[in-house]
């Protein structure tokens, strides 16, 4: 173990903080772990991690304190009880949460001396540390700049800006696409299995088609940040018929179609509207709650 | 207009039907169009497409007819009021639609005695007849062999088999995958909006982070296939607690999670049955109706 490189601590080790400290300890950082459930930790002990008895614990043997748990919730109430800690730490905390989760936490640190730098990982655990790796970051720029050949060890880092909730707010929005290309996967292959198609046959070609989907994707972008919805493309009413088809098969097929009942309605509201021969980005519009 | 390449006719000009109309037009293929509001035949007239009064004289005028109406009941009723001139014609159906409509027509098509090839696109108007552009066919092995250099024009072809059904069932998997991509975007297109980001300098983002996560799609496909759920990557509960995050940011920033509820239900149920720590492909089992 290379004791020159910075000590690390890494709080809760679900599959997300395992693969953290494995990432620091493969290169060579000295790294204290804690979670709430010590025997996560025995296989990391195992490899040259430091097992600590309490949050607090480990907090005070890092000074870069990575955070990984399973929500802004039990952050809060896991660095409650490591308040005495924290002062003088960088907090970097990598936990999914909104941007008023993210600011609250900031101003907690503020208030205990403590730095705050938030991060949002792309990556799943097998490919952190790699080149798919991606960590967005806003919060404390003086953390991002010091820290910085740390935090590019989990993969390329992207400064959004000093708002600790900037990262976040671009996270939640990515993670909702993720959540609808995830839905429209598990009912695609539920789709699939219902009628005798293997799921690994299925995959690539639904793969290759969303790929090929992309630039259609740009141009919806386009089309919603100039409010200009004319199109000769992907017109509502195509998909109003598109998705009443598909449901109908859904359902014929034994397989609920409820993950896709809430789309097929708003797009219904925006033809019902008379924008039938608009772009289907026309639907975004439908989202503003209220309206 | 080289009148030794086969006579084509195009029924419904629609954003499809008037790609398909111009890929034939452009590679030499003596072209008639029907379409029910005849204005939209014009631009294809003045590009050399004779243009038909009816849809019984325009499949008269093509060997091979294509078919791309709104869906498989518009298709129903025009095909009806062409029947005497089907006798001894291939069509060729590329309107979206679930396995039995394209059975049906098929059954169809043989009391007429013509034949029946359905055709599934995967192509946007633009991309039709390029490289990115792909066709699944099933139902009349015999048409497939003898218009391939034609269907050829519009993508790369594929035959799936004699079961006039099979590419609509590959379709309506892919199609609802494919939906719960657009609904996913659309949302994400709505948070970022909400918070002020641009929805072109969020796109990029989201899909280089969907392009990540296809690698996570093919392990949950293996999962799915020989129903083993354990996993050290995607955990139900993380999931669970990540779809709790994005609803509640979602909603704080007054655009309507709507669409995500009924999945975020699902993942629900399977944790509630005990299964947190199991993969969130397992998901997949609660899809099927009535379970
Ligand atoms: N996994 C990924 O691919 C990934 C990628 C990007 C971001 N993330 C985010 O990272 C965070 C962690 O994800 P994960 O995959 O590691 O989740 P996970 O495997 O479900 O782990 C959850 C962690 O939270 C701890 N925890 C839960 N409730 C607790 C409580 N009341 N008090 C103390 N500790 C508690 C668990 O401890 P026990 O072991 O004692 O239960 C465990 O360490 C999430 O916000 C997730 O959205 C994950
Ligand atoms: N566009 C694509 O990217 C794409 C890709 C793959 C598959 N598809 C499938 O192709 C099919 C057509 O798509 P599209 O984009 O061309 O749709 P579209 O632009 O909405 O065109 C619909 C067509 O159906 C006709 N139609 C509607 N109701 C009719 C009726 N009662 N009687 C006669 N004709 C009627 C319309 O005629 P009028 O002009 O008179 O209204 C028009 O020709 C759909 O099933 C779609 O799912 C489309």
């Amino acid at each position: 173990m290379n004791t020159t490189l910075e000590p690390v601590a890494v709080i809760g080790l679900g599959n997300l903080g395992r693969a953290l400290a494995e990432t620091f300890l493969r290169n060579g950082h000295p790294t204290t772990v804690w979670n709430r459930s010590a025997a996560k930790a025995e296989a990391l002990v195992a490899r040259g991690a430091t097992a600590a008895a309490t949050a607090a614990e480990a907090v005070a043997a890092g000074e870069l304190v990575l955070v990984a748990l399973l929500d802004p919730q039990v952050v809060q109430e896991v660095l409650a009880g490591a308040a005495d800690a924290v002062r003088g730490r960088a907090l970097v905390n990598l936990t999914s949460g909104g941007p008023e989760d993210a600011r609250e936490l900031a101003r907690w640190a503020t208030e205990h001396d403590a730095e705050y730098l938030h991060g949002a990982v792309y990556a799943v655990p097998r490919t952190l540390g790699t080149a798919e790796s991606s960590v967005n970051y806003s919060g404390s720029a003086a953390v991002y700049q010091r820290r910085r050949s740390q935090l590019d060890i989990l993969g390329t880092s992207t400064f959004l800006g000093t708002d600790a909730g900037r990262a976040s707010g671009y996270d939640v929005a990515i993670l909702a696409g993720m959540y609808g290309t995830l839905g429209g996967f598990l009912h695609a292959a539920a789709m699939a299995r219902s009628t005798g198609i293997n799921v690994t046959e299925l995959t690539p070609k639904l793969l290759s088609w969303l790929t090929d989907l992309f630039p259609a994707l740009s141009t919806f972008a386009n089309e919603i940040d100039n409010e200009d919805y004319t199109t000769e493309e992907s017109s509502l009413a195509m998909n109003q018929s598109g998705l009443a088809t598909i449901t109908r098969a859904s359902e014929s097929q034994g397989v609920s179609a409820a993950t896709l009942l809430p789309l097929k309605e708003l797009i219904d509201q925006q033809v019902a509207a008379g924008h039938g021969a608009a772009s289907l980005a026309r639907t975004v519009e439908s989202f503003r709650n209220g309206q």
